[in-house]
């Protein structure tokens, strides 16, 4: 019996792209606010959501780099399970809840990109740096205190997809606020076999579940978002109109569930 | 309505992690055809497949430098569609016919992954090399010839995983002989809602359908070929007990269609 | 009595960036001939060249696949010792020597990096990718023919720097007329010590010494060459006003040698 | 006028690998303090080193996620700068001071590896991981804490180099203690012209000059290390005969100077 949550299915359980949940993740978030285009956050909607209308085009940027851990130490194998990531959030509506809807993302880690596609978050490979704080000081130690920059980038290809720069201002006393909507996703796996390339096995709308989910150290300052133009991807077309903030904060989460909001095979 | 074949779905279909179908595809492989413990290949086998009983152990190490393309110049683009692979075929039986079974494969990106995924191969990332033959002669050239040495190697998250050496002696009249089994894969996507883990949403028995197969220039001879013990790993359990033969082709086949032999679940 | 050509100097002599010489290569080549500002190309000479009054402002952009070997069969160690690198070189006059001028130039590898260093290309890191032929015929095969499309690319820390694409026409009779120039380099490493930052350790204008110099299999046609802006970096100042020619080819030499034209810190 | 501090010198100075000193970093460090045979890191030592005799054997392996800046914001830039870093000191007299000699040390950054050059740290490239630590909680956050534990690894090439696991005890008072004594470094530059290449152009021991040292947040217990061995490197003859301790500290410091201690060409 093979054994493994994910391919590849081996006898010993070893060799899966990804341990079985529950996932444990620290992170530092480096993030802009922004509105853009309205058309073309709606024209990203997969069939169950529709455009907020009291926000639609409002969206957020982040780059995060992740530590990840499930039952077995694997914290300590940071070569293969440390990860930084990089993804947009548009609003959006759910029925009528107000949701945040993930039509693009990056990592630079396969076990990432398979829990990903697991969760409907649509992965891709990127290279993604954030400036980081460091406890001893120096010119380039970036302490998250008022006045405190911070850069990041997305890259995949060869392309630079997005760099961002933020300055902190102000403490946020409710971290949580920060993520007030849920996360809503499209889990997809399509069919190879001739006649049925347009009819997916799997077409699910999901909803993220984060357990403990903690914000810690959240900052709150102005922010800079480029989006430049990219061959082979979509990213540039949500380019910023305006820019609302730029935020940094600490994260953590655990994953041992999901919520499917529709089949979209049945 | 978002397009796409794979995720991400987007506005314009650009942002896939691969074009739809056809896929072509033009390969050089260095490879060692070798045995190894009966018992630990049987062990890989998915349900549907048994072992063969008259080459049980019979196995096949690739290491492949790719080009793909699809309808629209992918070749032009290599920093996002040319890759490298490396994988391992088992011989078993599906019903009355003699197959090969892909435990094991990696690629280092990921379109590849992507199509790797849906068409059933359990694609991780990795690190792959194979020394290249150069029309210029020099002492670095590796001409194709008797007494001709090629080496390979494959690591992953910083483990070395595989590494093989050939030495050619003579060309092989029917290069299609090297490739006389069709290819049995998993397409598998699991489930992570609570309760359903261990119940995949995908769990397909699936037959590799490769049009126009051609292969070009092979040679044989002979082969080393190590796999060392590595964590988060089960590729090492079939470390050779015995060389048959080292190889190197050019290969190149369309992929359209695949073949479902079995759902299991339905 | 501590060993290597290089740094890291050990015990054994096996630990250094590089093995010593000769150094053995074998390359394709995908290359962009092209005119550019006149003036850009006269500010990245060193003290020792002026512009060529015929033709500054003549430059070729090149991309290179590239395999190595020393005297210890480095070539069957590709993940060590293959690897790729692009280069731009610009027509000047040494005495009266018409030369070209390598300001820019990026690899992919360190061992390639230190060999370059030592020889006086100032070589930093990147991506470089090229559209490959292959034996096996198919839509990716990319055969090299009247009508063959290549691509080629550039990039370094998550930025594009160079994008080309060519068309090849016909075969060039004698290939080693595309090199007919002598390549010159400055050979240069700074002093740290406070007072001396401006005062160089090595200064030297040298030039290239190629032994057993092979081009193979070179065709030219049509080429299209962007260099986009990027932060960091000084190629896009070089960005072509009006291209000659595409071309490709295979090309292999030995390294023995090299001549030092003036040493500037005596 | 071309400028920069090192390679490539161009026209406006913003090509170099580097910009010019003062150079600022901070970081955190994860390392292992042991004992390895005296006669192998004897051997390591050049010209005007000797061995300690009250501690010759004595090593430290350390690991650093390092951020740079100089003074145009690079720290902005850590698509560029940020890096990581694995080397190995050892115990060693100089005249009559105690001293650490660093043999081996590895980069993940072409910035880094040309500072690195040009101060005498002999750096190749590698890929180098640790354990972070993330202020919000969860099980993946990794605490600074009493039985907090953290692993590292280095590769290069496909190979792993060093694998490292600590596990905290107790903080440090003196964090300053655990980098008594300054590290000495060769500062080497070969001649690659025929009949010359065994007389390197630079050839100067050199001391390190670190201002503003600092040490955070301390922190010593138990270690385990790992140093396999790997073909092309020598790192693994200093395996450990013993383990003193592992430990973790935040390190800041900046480089305006280097103390050139003997001159072997002249």
């Amino acid at each position: 019996m093979l054994k493994g949550f994910t391919v590849p299915k081996s006898p010993f359980g070893q060799a899966a792209l990804t341990p079985p949940p529950p996932w444990h993740y620290s992170s530092d978030v480096v993030g802009v606010e922004f509105w853009t285009d309205p058309k073309a956050t709606a024209a990203t909607l997969p069939n169950g959501l529709s455009p907020d209308p009291e926000s639609n085009g409002h969206a957020v940027m982040m780059f995060l780099d992740w530590q990840f851990t499930a039952q077995d130490d694997e914290y300590l194998d940071p070569a293969r399970y440390q990860y930084r990531e990089a993804f947009i959030l548009l609003d959006a509506i759910y029925r009528d809840t107000p949701v945040m809807w993930c039509p693009y993302i990056y990592v630079d880690n396969d076990a990432a990109l398979a829990r990903g596609w697991t969760q409907g978050f649509p992965k891709k490979l990127g290279s993604i740096f954030q400036t980081r704080t460091y406890a001893a000081a120096s010119a380039a130690a970036a302490p998250v205190a008022a006045g405190g920059r911070f850069g990041a980038s997305l890259s995949a290809h060869g392309q630079c997809l997005a760099q961002a720069r933020i300055t902190l201002r102000k403490p946020v006393q409710n971290g949580l606020s920060l993520l007030s909507r849920p996360t809503v996703l499209l889990r997809y796996f399509p069919r190879l076999s001739a006649g049925y390339q347009d009819q997916p096995a799997v077409n699910e709308l999901a909803m993220s579940i984060t357990d403990n989910l903690t914000v810690a150290e959240a900052w709150i300052g102005e922010g800079e978002l480029n989006l430049p133009e990219a061959h082979g991807e979509e990213l540039h077309v949500l380019a910023p109109n305006r820019i609302e903030s730029g935020f940094r904060y600490s994260l953590s989460y655990s994953v041992t569930d999901l919520k499917i909001l529709e089949d979209h095979v049945s």
